[in-house]
């Protein structure tokens, strides 16, 4: 597909980090499929603020894709990935593994808000951090491992909840090292898995692009520094 | 379909409250379809507390649904609505209508989780419910109302997405009657399609029964307390 196609045939708005926009775009990078991606802070911005009825498509927040032939736009990432999942490959063939697929694309959502605190609504403090780091993500993680083990992942072909967990836990632990050991011990097969994923040479080269554009920034502002304030607690 | 089943055929799993199973429960109710509801406290916490390897689907927390010929098992409230709008003739024909409801559903499960302050993490205080009544919840509707004018919401047939709708604001102004007058003021076409869809008659059936076992209570807990009391403020 992407041989033949020289102008990307969508367009994707989200803030200047790979964060939940990564949901997307990997599914993008992952296939070899290019994707214009805007993400000026302040076009962002600007589209969030208007009136619902003056945007392209009422929206709270990004990520918001735009198919540029149709002009039709979508947010809300678990509709954006089921809605280009099957044009690119990635989506399973029975009707009950597509379900379980969404299913652990929620999880993966359920999963980044825990990290962000539902998008920085309270920061990390000591006593909540250490039941996350000590009890939730940990079952979060036994959770993904044991739908890995009955094949509701890391089967073949991949398919958008695979990449799902890659863009969670991959992007989670490139940015945030320190948790890479917490997802080897409570998840090794998954570990396995987003390492065979980001192994795909035109995800890597993308991650690669992502890490030169951005650093190691995760969810930015106050709640990133309250989550690197506290792995810096729990290693000293 | 409903005439000829005389035993549901999937069993649902939810806490004894309406709130986020209602989602799917509306779905059946509407078709008229028969469900069978496991709500038992002490039966959702068991199921809950059991390792990932040893549930039937790992899963964090409820709605749970269980399609009892096959024994598949599916839980996240948007996996579950998918999967079943198909069979109960709830799901748009188009893609990119499929896409935008689901973006829809996401809108709901969003301003759920922004009401019941992330399943209770924290607690309603002054200065975020006036944050919440006079900015949040307004643009919310705002969202819901541009997508009824837009026929994304509100069409023939009825779908997933309306009865979404309805799972979300229906309950919530039944449970919390304080609020019908945001919802009419600032989504007044919303409104008329709540009335609408509560209206038919199996629907209008299964609330009665859940509000003669549950009451008017909400999402439960010290988190409905909290809420309550703002509304009790904002009266006074």
């Amino acid at each position: 597909m992407s041989q033949q196609m020289t102008t990307p045939a969508y367009e994707l708005y989200y803030w200047p980090l790979p964060f939940r926009g990564c949901f997307v775009s990997y599914l993008f990078a992952y296939c070899d499929v290019p994707l214009l991606e805007i993400s000026e802070f302040e076009a962002i911005e600007e589209l969030m603020s208007r009136s619902p009825e003056a945007q392209e498509i009422p929206f709270m927040g990004p990520p918001v894709l735009r198919d540029r032939a149709s002009g039709q736009t979508l947010s809300q990432m678990p509709a954006i990935v089921m809605h280009v999942s099957g044009e690119l490959g990635l989506m399973p063939d029975a009707p009950f593994d597509v379900a379980m697929s969404l299913k652990l694309l929620m999880d993966c959502n359920d999963i980044l808000m825990e990290i962000c605190r539902y998008n920085g609504s309270l920061m990390w403090e000591r006593e909540a951090w250490i039941e996350f780091r000590t009890a939730r993500l940990p079952r979060w993680l036994a959770i993904l491992e044991a739908s890995l083990q009955r094949g509701h992942l890391g089967g073949d072909p991949v398919t958008f909840a695979d990449i799902g967990v890659f863009a969670l836990l991959g992007n989670m632990t490139r940015c945030l090292p320190q948790l890479d050991g917490d997802v080897l011990q409570h998840a090794p097969g998954i570990h396995a898995l987003c390492e065979r994923i980001g192994a795909k040479p035109s995800l890597a080269d993308f991650v690669a692009l992502q890490e030169t554009a951005y650093g190691n920034a995760y969810c930015g502002g106050q709640i990133e520094q309250s989550i690197r304030r506290m792995l810096a607690m729990d290693a000293s």
